[in-house]
């Protein structure tokens, strides 16, 4: 099987995932050319000193020129400033993709900007860490992560065969999905957990009879594994949260309710319902880590790590 | 300074803290001996085939005859009927502690059994993994890990003084704290986190439109961070919740409030109430890593882990 090449990939927004992606298409050989653009001229300064690219531009039209592959890495709510930018200057042909964490919005952001003439699949590799920016990036990020696409029903097979392979080439595994399905399931496995967990941490931080240095120094009795969520990026969130409104509120509603039974069974003392409960949710661990989604270790492995260093 | 030690340590109780006791007891060669006691007959044969210890009993009562210092390791809600049953045939002078998650209730239960010739210092390590049971537990799971000690006001300065000294020598960092402040911090800084934990892994479960197996396949978006908690033992927590219901429910209270501005925050699309939230949220990470609590490798350091596997 010979392996996926393109002539000249332009990658628009150069943070976690577009540095990521920049790095893997170097070391696995995927473009002849990589085209980085940013606006911010520092952030695509960085970008250069790092080497991620064969050029560099803050211009976003002059990137996508010839290119064969243009893919959008920018917070969610700015995917439709970008595709007017683009649209003028792609090429016929090209593969438009993009990474962002919704897809119906950044689907009716975008599409009705491109030009027929290209190829616009819409995806999101589920890969990422809490750090952001062109330093936090690194070419294993999407290994055996999911990448899951969203074409839309009128995709040219040819094209969709072609950005499936070089996510495979990327490391990921990828899945299909209709935009919408795709918005309802990572509201529940993404933005609902970011939300619980930046509402948590904002909670505890305003607390007056325990102060935020005892909330740091006890953290480890779990808190802090919230915490890892809670220090994302703030834009991606804040955009994340605008644009899946309905999916996010649907979840919230859910979880709320959930909470105020659960709230409910500790006020009557119903240590039957709590013990239910808690026994159920152990279950679904025990499928992520036999999934090969998480690792067994207990404590996320960080018993050893945090003995080692002290 | 000459090392602490005990003629004869009972240890009541031996899942993942009593044997994760028994092991750095003996590595650090705390006790002349070590007595192992458990109500089941089935842990007691574990726990003996594992060699934690020195002699096995299922009866409380033996177990504490002529121990210097006697730890009760039970879920909280058990912490009274062990007092009861040890009480007649504890030594004078010996130390009575305990590792529960709660404090005024432990206090509350124990105190009024136990005889005055004793000497009661509660406690609780700040330590743990999801796992629990005699297999589970290891002699460093206390290394660089704070151990609260609530001692009552008529406390007496050696007996206490000795307490701090053997946990230091299990590998403990001690504080001391009033019981009902522990109680508040405990609730925001482990309480709060295991019961958001178990709801949100539960919403999820219930759901219909998203499967369960959606959920696992693409937890690693988000949401395998709350399993970690959610599938902490049952039992344990269950008691916990009986056990300190009044500041579990004042935290409850709280989250849910600040969980409806969020949702306010969503729906009425306040981008800047939810940029401020998600900013603010940043900093106390970076305080909990810097405090020694945590590693500072990306996504706990799984991502290697994984890779590797995979």
């Amino acid at each position: 099987m010979s392996k996926i090449h393109f002539d000249k990939i332009a990658l628009i927004g150069v943070g976690l995932i577009g540095s990521s992606l920049a790095r893997v298409i170097k070391r696995e050989g995927l473009a002849g050319s990589i085209v980085i653009a940013t606006r911010s001229a520092e952030t695509l300064k960085r970008a250069e000193e790092l080497g991620l690219g064969d050029s560099y531009t803050t211009e976003n039209a002059e990137a996508v020129r010839d290119a064969d592959l243009v893919i959008v890495s920018v917070p969610v709510g700015s995917s439709g400033l970008v595709a007017q930018q683009i649209a003028g200057n792609l090429k016929d042909g090209a593969i438009v993709s993009d990474v962002g964490s919704t897809k119906a919005s950044v689907i009716a952001q975008m599409q009705p900007e491109l030009p027929p003439s290209v190829h616009f699949i819409p995806g999101h590799p589920l890969a990422g860490t809490e750090y952001s920016g062109p330093d936090a990036g690194f070419a294993e990020l999407f290994t055996n992560r999911w990448c899951i696409l969203t074409p839309l029903p009128d995709v040219d097979a040819a094209a969709l065969a072609k950005l499936t392979a070089f996510w495979e080439a990327c490391g990921s595994r990828v899945d299909q999905m209709d935009p919408q399905h795709h918005d309802l399931v990572l509201a529940i496995v993404s933005h609902l957990p970011h939300l619980i967990a930046y509402n948590i941490v904002g909670t505890a931080s305003d607390l007056e009879q325990v102060t935020k240095s005892e909330v740091i120094k006890y953290s480890a009795s779990g808190f802090r594994d919230f915490t890892r969520l809670a220090s994302s990026d703030p834009t991606m969130w804040r955009d994340v949260c605008l644009n899946n409104r309905d999916a996010i509120l649907e979840m919230l509603g859910r979880f709320s309710e959930d909470l105020a039974s659960l709230q409910r069974s500790i006020r009557w003392g119903d240590g039957d319902a709590l013990f239910e409960l808690f026994t159920r949710t152990r279950a679904v661990r025990r499928g992520i880590i036999e999934a090969g989604q998480e690792v067994d270790a207990p404590d996320f492995g960080r018993q050893a790590t945090i003995s080692k260093g002290g």
